[in-house]
């Protein structure tokens, strides 16, 4: 008998990013079906217009709805910041997106009230950070920094390089003058580089993952619905992209271990 | 050519828990080659005397050098409690334990200075925490609970059911009563339940995870030697089991992704 709760959890990104919050996700919800989507025809949401990135998350958000899932994960920076509040008043699911649950740990776990936050141009320019942190705590002083380069690094699997450390140091570097005690990793590609991240920062200062918090809020509002799985068998996992799936498969593999078979449907660029 | 940062890190453990520490240094250090290895024909350590743990973890150890490990984890409470001093002195290469990192983090972390440990009984009734974090901050006010019946529970894949939630309330509920702000998961198991340990403590108290704060030290160490491997392809993974593979890699596939191959040596019981 399939239950209200076998129906699987929908977790989308514009590309590769959002498999670390699948990884989260699996690791404290093995037992849960999942779907993911992957708009790398249309990736990087980044440079274009807000309106433009509602519109494509919407139309994600419609094709989630039409796998019947029973709750939507934004595992995308871009998408959270411009679609998240509408689409809690548009979709009759649960929707959770990578900016609040990071910011309400980064507020509570600060000691000195100064909270860094790091990401694309995109994100940064867009103020979603800044905005939440300070609907959370007006006195949170913030240092946002945008680290251009560290998507490249990651996605050719470079975690590790001399070139790296002294990328990771000069962007860290403003953060650790202004004494930031905790870091919001704004990024869904960061938490691969917390270990470099610890290092420059001489693990003085708290790394926050979206990936990780969000995760754990998705059980939560799981298990306050009741509709956590209950199996002892490990979930089906559905991964879908709208360009090439072997280009996929071969970059996802660094952010996702077992990832193995990609589906594509092409869409068109709008 | 192979360099010197190109021989493996070992991690070991009793058992199966230790692949949570594994799949944590995995995230970070995905270049990495590493041998695993778990004694499960000797498992589990908990009822035994001390003596005899630091012996089985000293023999271990001696299996890593003859695999030619650059670096020794100790993914197990147990044998850390035990040995991690001594192996420090006794061993030509780096060793890091699954305690003082995460004691290290959650001194840091903790606002009020009340801090709750949970393990099984054997690592509670060791004192090894509450030693090690008395050492780093004679201050902080310590809430120790046994917490016997979670590691079934993980062991057979149950995560998320009813009568998780009430053992977990019951086990909880004097830590939430001190007043803890910030919780050691101190046994391997545990990361598996950081969704049932969030929700029951409605999001309020830091979980410090020893596995995921060993990788980050792991990392640093390996950094700082000069030893993090420079490959962006990904590292091989040797599984090794005292025990019967089979059952290991049925119980270990909950905890690690992708595990497919298990080796077995057997020992003899001592």
């Amino acid at each position: 008998m399939v239950t209200q709760a076998d129906r699987p959890i929908g977790v989308f990104d514009s590309g590769v990013g959002g498999l670390t919050v699948m990884r989260s996700l699996e690791e404290l919800l093995p037992q849960e079906n999942f779907i993911y989507f992957g708009d790398t025809a249309r990736f990087p949401y980044g440079p274009r217009p807000v309106e433009k990135v509602r519109e494509f998350a919407f139309q994600i958000m419609d094709l989630m709805v039409s796998f019947d899932v029973k709750l939507a994960v934004i595992a995308c920076n871009s998408m959270t910041a411009a679609a998240y509040f509408d689409s809690r008043k548009r979709m009759k699911i649960p929707v959770i997106g990578v900016i609040e649950p990071a910011v309400r740990t980064a507020v509570r776990v600060t000691h000195n009230h100064k909270v860094g936050v790091i990401g694309t141009k995109a994100t940064i320019e867009s103020g979603a950070y800044e905005q939440e942190i300070k609907i959370a705590n007006s006195k949170i002083e913030i240092s946002t920094q945008i680290c251009s380069k560290f998507v490249e690094h990651v996605e050719r699997g470079d975690t590790f390089s001399d070139e790296l450390f002294t990328l990771a140091e000069g962007y860290l570097e403003p953060l650790i003058r202004q004494g930031v005690d905790t870091l919001i990793l704004g990024c869904t590609h960061y938490p691969l580089l917390r270990g470099v991240l610890h290092s420059v920062t001489k693990g003085q200062v708290e790394l926050v993952s979206s990936a990780e918090e969000v995760a754990k809020d998705t059980y939560a509002v799981l298990h306050d619905l009741g509709l956590l799985r209950q199996t002892m068998s490990i979930g089906n996992r559905r991964f879908i992209v709208s360009g090439d799936s072997g280009q996929f498969l071969d970059v996802g593999s660094r952010f996702l271990a077992g990832l193995s078979e990609v589906e594509s449907i092409p869409w068109e660029d709008g």
